[in-house]
């Protein structure tokens, strides 16, 4: 399948290629790990979603092959977010290389992205299922598409407040990450045909995973293993991040709440402030919210009846993801 | 027309609002013109590219009515591209009011952007065409977004450049200016089920319109009537614009060429050197392949036959873009 969604992603870009169109081809080919120096592998990504969308179809008794338009689309709409996310966010390094704007500069790196943006949409598009089908993946695709931009609304708009409430955290992740997983999902059933009530319970399995997925990713950020997560432990509190741990601890209104509003925080008191954040029960909760989500999103899963190797290996990427251990 | 057009646009943005989105909303509300200060119709663009969907509709034997989320998909992608070139442009202000980056910064711009790139997206597949029909309609488009980052591509990368060749200047605008406007007459076509006759020449009068509006606009920018014009005259040359009389010039190799490629000017140096380069026949060239480029436009216009009341609002429409009155 890996080699296949490459290739499909590699036809797609080929539609933006053109006698002088060659540079703003290898700006997104580099960005997606192929091209420019410290290509591979470990600069792609790991193509996480358009799997989802593959093992989806092929699980819901589908031909896999037939929904790898979708995969490709969600691949590129992810990446076409990263590029923009990087300027958005002044991020000078992704997976150990430059990002698109520090090489080419903000001009060349907004447009770099907006084209990967239309080669998303121009892949959906290339779906050959029945007409009225391709349309309402189409559809699909767009509602993924503006969750994404009200999410990262969400996420700018939160970096100028020091302090949030708790039920701000669900539609920030809601848009920068589920909605994404529910579309792969969501796409992969329709394409293999599945019925509507299938065709919505991969859909909660996605979003739940999503959920999950980004609260694990938060307790990570502040107590994860530095060796596990390949970024260092606690970066998440001096970055200031509103994590749910965090907006958990500041509901609490204790010792972490004051000293997180009283202004940034300094590298030394990481690690007290963290054992702090946990002594008051953040970390349960975090842990235990995550449990409860990915409780959901397996029985969302079982729910949806999967099918043959598909469904092994979908619950095996589910517990991979939710284990960070991929 | 015209306010059927504002009200779909208005029915598209309600999409992307909610509790928690209304500022997202807001955002682009505003460099649409309808909200916050100097709202107004001169502040909302003279909205040529939809009424150009639903006169080509009409007048190529369909309701227009039908053809008006097409009319707000043009529409939205012409202002998000405008979002996201003031970025790249570093542009303060527009139709007299200050850019949405300038108001609430770049990450929040180019997000705005996206978000009205994503309802672009969402208003085409609002057409209820026969199914087939309203995929043809968004594969149209898709071309058209390809086209136009590809042309802002080759904009941005020419900015590095002192010189550059006179064939340079056409895939550049063609993608910037005439693929837009041709998918707005190719869209209003396929909406009224125009035979593919009928469409293909909708369609080239769309692009060699883009393209004579252009070299006319080139012109006015290097010896336009500011009065008319509304900015001022020779501004082209200050800013060192590739224009099409500068790449005449340049190519040329004259007294033009020689101070250009010398450096920046000053804006003392600016009426003698646009004298020069009228001496040199920039000017006339510029002019003739205007009333070539509006030739080939109005012949492509009476190759497709059109009918109704609304032929006339077209031909109207044509004239009154190339003589920029409107």
């Amino acid at each position: 399948m890996n080699q296949s969604i490459e290739n499909e992603m590699r036809r797609i870009l080929a539609l933006a290629d053109g006698e002088r169109y060659h540079h703003l081809r290898h700006m997104m080919a580099y960005h997606l790990g192929w091209e420019g120096e410290g290509a591979g592998p470990q600069a792609s990504g790991k193509r996480v979603r358009p799997l989802l969308v593959l093992l989806t179809a092929s699980a819901a008794g589908g031909d896999w092959r037939a929904a790898l338009p979708a995969a490709a689309a969600v691949e590129l709409l992810h990446n076409f977010s990263l590029i923009h996310d990087d300027i958005e966010d002044n991020s000078a390094t992704r997976r150990g290389r430059p990002t698109v704007w520090k090489l080419w500069g903000i001009p060349q790196a907004i447009n770099t992205g907006d084209a990967m943006f239309t080669l998303a949409n121009t892949a959906i598009l290339r779906l050959e299922l029945p007409p009225e089908r391709t349309l309402q993946a189409a559809r699909i695709f767009q509602r993924a598409c503006l969750r994404l931009t009200q999410g990262q609304f969400l996420d700018i708009s939160y970096e100028e407040a020091r302090s949030l409430p708790l039920e701000a955290y669900w539609p920030m992740v809601g848009g920068k990450t589920a909605a994404l997983l529910a579309a792969c999902t969501e796409l992969g059933a329709l394409c293999a045909g599945a019925p509507p009530e299938a065709q919505e319970a991969y859909r909660e399995f996605g979003e739940k995973l999503g959920l999950a997925f980004q609260a694990l990713d938060d307790e990570l950020g502040i107590w994860g293993d530095e060796a596990l997560t390949g970024k260092s432990a606690a970066s998440d509190l001096l970055e200031g991040k509103k994590s749910l741990p965090v907006l958990y601890g500041l509901a609490q209104g204790g010792e972490f709440a004051r000293r997180w509003m009283a202004g940034p925080l300094t590298p030394e008191e990481i690690p007290a402030l963290a054992a702090q954040l946990e002594a008051e029960g953040a970390r349960d909760y975090t842990q235990e919210t995550a449990a409860r989500l990915t409780e959901e999103a397996l029985a969302a899963l079982e729910r949806a009846a999967p099918r043959g190797e598909a469904a092994a290996s979908l619950r095996a990427l589910a517990r991979r993801l939710l284990k960070r251990s991929a």
